[in-house]
């Protein structure tokens, strides 16, 4: 069965500081067209750090589209050049928390809304954890948190961390010590 | 430590089919001002079927702003009136796919993409699954596909499955039935 659309035409509507918003028209299989918005976005990078004593580190910070608190792990979006994923991790992490790691594991990619945005995000653990000083950018405001990972597990099976990253990321890592493979 | 932004002024840049994009300038806790980049969505339900073969019922579709195939969970949008995440899980389910389900289990939210985006995906399990007949949307093109549930979990792990809230499902719903709670 054939899926794939074609790019017939597009229209940037908005090009900003974090992302820009297409408005294109595609070629279905069946011959029609449809309308595609399309929300672009440079790529992110997240890091779950699992501390010596078995805590992961965790960033609390108010997310102003939930106007709400939200509870994640050390992330950030790639826009230093042609930083790879592991350096912005790397960077992230460092900037966010303070902390440095030894070992970062590869945990693959989400796609957080793939119906409308591009975003790909990359997932990593990382452990071998030392603190350095923390450098937030001058418009994020952050509170670092290291909670038990078991208990962080428990949080997200009871729906209490939302955040799409940091669930993926922390049942993965559940499930590979679980296997032994982590 | 007070984390909380507040909103100063709004500008929507575009109303749309499925998204709205808004401007806003953002009052700081230190009393700064920044830009916010919203992205408006009205919310999404997803459903991970589990037959009584123990498969998961899997749709792949094109998705336009990666360009390629990408296998999901059945899932939509919250678009008819007043309808609850449930009752919109049990549409979706049925028009992708056609199946029924006699249980669903809430497996809680999903925030995709918090540092621009408000949207919101209600995250479901469903089982005691019998099948009717499919109904997509005119615009939509969708493949079928039973997995293995063991299998959809190995994937998940490898990297095979990009999509969020699949991820998310699907290890939440592994550590459920390992725990014995599902």
């Amino acid at each position: 069965m054939n899926l794939e659309e074609k790019q017939i035409s597009y229209d940037y509507i908005y090009k900003g500081k974090i992302i820009n918003l297409r408005k294109d028209t595609a070629l279905l299989p069946d011959g029609n067209t449809a309308l595609r918005e399309v929300v672009e976005h440079p790529g992110g990078v997240c890091v779950a750090a699992i501390t010596k004593k078995n805590e992961i580190l965790m960033v609390r910070q108010f997310r102003y589209p939930y106007m709400e608190n939200v509870l994640e792990i050390p992330a950030g979006k790639r826009d230093k050049g042609n930083e790879s994923p592991l350096e912005c991790g790397k960077r992230e992490l460092k900037e966010e928390t303070g902390a440095v790691a030894e070992k970062f594991i590869n945990l693959g990619q989400l796609y957080p809304t793939p119906g409308y945005c591009g975003e790909i995000i990359w997932l990593y653990a990382a452990t071998g954890i030392t603190f350095g000083q923390a450098q937030p950018d001058s418009d994020e405001f952050l509170s670092v948190e290291k909670i038990p990972f078991e208990k962080a597990v428990d949080m997200v099976l009871e729906g209490e961390i939302k955040d799409a990253k940091t669930q993926t990321a922390i049942l993965k890592i559940k499930l590979l010590k679980d296997k032994g493979i982590l």
